[in-house]
């Protein structure tokens, strides 16, 4: 069985209905990964010990959700070389325009790949991961292929006017 | 001599500029303190060294000021729980307002007690530990009673229209 | 029995939804306090009489929390030098961003210590406040390491994905 | 000589080049002023003072100028039933976005009426107090009549291409 | 009877559930008023004539709310030099943002006394009008003093925690 | 019958909803138009051939409806000089304003004629593209100035208070 | 000598560094204008006259710039059934957002074409209103063509690292 | 000699003295790109070929910065599964904020991996490209690693105090 290239990581229980969408997308293009709570505050030390073995365990992508001030994504891409794709999940008074600040707004030296805030920002991490996947592994490269193309082919000619 | 209570923390050099008014009313009222570079992507190690020895090197305040994707006050709320003051520093494209909601939007458990965007807001930074040391050292509250006075008694009566 | 060391102000009846998780983390770590209604425009005598009398009456933290045009943290802290906290309660129009800027804008020489716009930032005040009197308070300390140390223990490896 | 009727006050010296514009229009219309400095923060006994006199001294509009968070205006309008106009004031970071809101979103019972951020709105301001004068004054009446009569006639046909 | 000093405009029916709150405060006040549409934009003669007679007709004040590209308060500024007062009305897409921004920001010359954003500001509009009443009128003088201490005076103590 | 003039086209089905306001108003002037769905993203090639078509097949005006980054009516306008008019649809966490921008800030070269935010943006750019034609086709002029006039005439002088 | 189709018109002379290349761009392309000064609150009965002969006079587009609260577009929108093309002009204090949502946010029945900020926005009003011209004037339809073309051929592949 | 893995487009000359930063940290890392012009509006044939033969060139990366309606970097991610790494460029009016939502806000299926706004994302999009090309090559692994632990060596303990 392939080795588990993917993680994805989110700040609490409560981003998951979130994050679920990068996770589903994943499933559909039979790319494993894991899923974990890691909270840059109330877990720190988790975060370290994740950051610091994630090369070692063979990742080659973190997707870290987060919202509010949303360090999570960049504390994890100041910790390890796996690139990191940050999605914002949306807020209830900045609607995640402040969990977007904290993702994109990295200093020179520590980037986040930042998606669209809330859940297609979490369905296309799941995409971008694939894509980097795809680089080096045929298989998942034709899956996505197809994928794509049959995203394509979905669009109908005219709008339903019911 | 006093024991040093504050310590001002930034994430880079060019914060200075901004923090030096945290430091400079420290100066005027005569309490001690430390500054620092600890960046919170750079020298992730040195953060989690600083906040774990905060309560027993007897610092009393945090002050820590940064720009954009601003973590450094976060991450220390979330490693001690000796009091964090967070700056917000102005930048670039974004004014701060990047800063400003990396620091402010924390989540229930790790309060940064934030600033105004800027130079105010060090200083304001240095004036609020003065506040919380003279709960308990009628010697700084003196000095920061009168330094208060000082700055009503300074307000002209009209405007100079030269 | 301890002093009341804490008070809980608050513009309006209509804030106390969100204050309410202020008090309640208070009551968790056995805070004493009291909670008011001081409106800065409606009761502006109130407010005087409250800043004046505060540092006699042994305050240690003013937690203020206010919507809108939200004088009342900034007028407290130039009434008096006990540390005010300020809560930017979310609004209907404006999410609560004039709330904040009207908190935290605060010029040279009198600082609000401003928390999270809503109910999280409330909750974050209690807890600022706790850090506050933990530095002399031996009691207060443990209790709120215990807190903390809970907070961090309660979080799942894992999402659950039902 | 006429009786003074407008008070223009303002936070600080520096909002004077902003507040100019006030007092200019009005020595064009030869309404008298007076122009105050009176801090809502640092001199809050004063602005206490100037309210509670406003309407036994026969004032008929207040102008407040103010920046940041802008207590000063709405503070005044707390005080007092003499119509206040506020004037936000640009700052550094937020552009008078903050200074707006502090001013403009005052609860029910206490209105502000809010200009135009900077300069213009402190002409403007000068010009309401105008028109506020003019209900009762013929003589103000028709120099504002004229005023506004002159500048619509200085507007020429095309555009200069110089 | 007492003349009508008091218009209250708006751009559309859809602007009446926010305008109420203006006609109910002057009820309270027995101050008369009339109430009228008149759109900016679809009836833009209606908005000259009321303009070219306010003055003749005796009109002390004029609110005038609007939404959107809210040009109602400002035309209305530049065709009289009657008071106009800008209610900005709360919008779907830009939470009235638009409104306000359309009604503030007026060039010199025209004025326009601009209140908070919805209902609030309403009701506002109509306390500003009472005051420049006022100013001339000791009955709604003496009705505006007692609304206003009635408010001051319905203010708790204490939040009530049910 | 009359020649289609008119292409509205859309990201996809999910604009419908909004966009349908654009083709009511055209079914209201007797203006025959077609509607697509042409999503820049998922089916660039259709898109090519529409606006490379477009001056052939006669077309006058182009409708074109996208959220956030909504590329599809700026990417319309650099394929063909056929005007086209962009309609931002309104988005969950930015409500339009990352729709806007997308579409408004276009580059020199390639302007779109950007309408308001949502639904009554959709029935402006009917009606402007009713203006478009009225320029040359009379019977569209004569039933523009008749809808237009019975809009104005729409208008009660006076609010339902019920 | 062509008629002139196109009208340039702008709030004040201080817009004419803007709305100049809107004027240029059409003397490249050899389309006859006219460039007025039609202020929306100075001279609101030249708007009137400028509005109600638009038809009249033959004028197939009108462009007009305007800054703040800019209701210039929008009132000569209601006015005529000429198509409005509207160009928000950079401000001071708020970067032109205030003059964008004062144009864009039109109500159903007036729309305005608005393009981008600043002078890139007026340049495009000049391209828009040749691509309106040039659906029934092929010699226009032929220079633009050959402009569009022209700016397409000038990109060079690579930057110029200089 | 390596083959080149990276791409550096940008929407125009003006874009290059932000995109260097990209070029130059490539440089310093020893890993080979071309830099090319691709305009989505002046020359969008050239982003479809681009786009299309990507893969097929060996592209690993594609680094697009763009400003205003920056429709470069979600039109290219459209085209091919190469993983496209977004540099939002600072523009006048909007600062940015344009640029970052027409670039960050892509629908379900076409991510684009967003980065600071202006030269520190043009910077750190160098570096997200070094660290995907890393998972695959050991000696970029190994300089990348050298150069990140320079970056945190270069930090020194206190602020120079000038």
């Amino acid at each position: 069985m392939a080795q588990t290239r993917v993680g994805i990581i989110m700040g609490s229980q409560s981003d998951w209905p979130t994050m679920v969408e990068a996770a589903d997308v994943l499933d559909e293009l039979a790319i494993p990964y894991e899923a974990r709570i890691v909270s840059a505050h109330r877990t720190p030390d988790r975060l370290w010990e994740y950051g610091k073995t994630a090369v070692d365990r063979g990742l080659h992508v973190i997707i870290a959700g987060a919202g509010g001030a949303a360090h999570l994504p960049g504390m994890m891409a100041s910790k390890t070389r796996v690139p990191v794709i940050g999605v914002p999940v949306q807020t209830k008074a900045l609607s995640g325009v402040d969990s977007l600040y904290s993702i994109l707004q990295m200093p020179r030296g520590y980037p986040v790949a930042t998606m669209a805030i809330g859940a297609a920002g979490a369905k296309n991490a799941g995409l971008m991961a694939a894509q980097i996947l795809a680089l080096h592994d045929p298989d998942v490269a034709a899956r996505l292929d197809a994928w794509r193309a049959a995203l394509s082919a979905s669009i109908p000619e005219e709008p339903q006017r019911g």
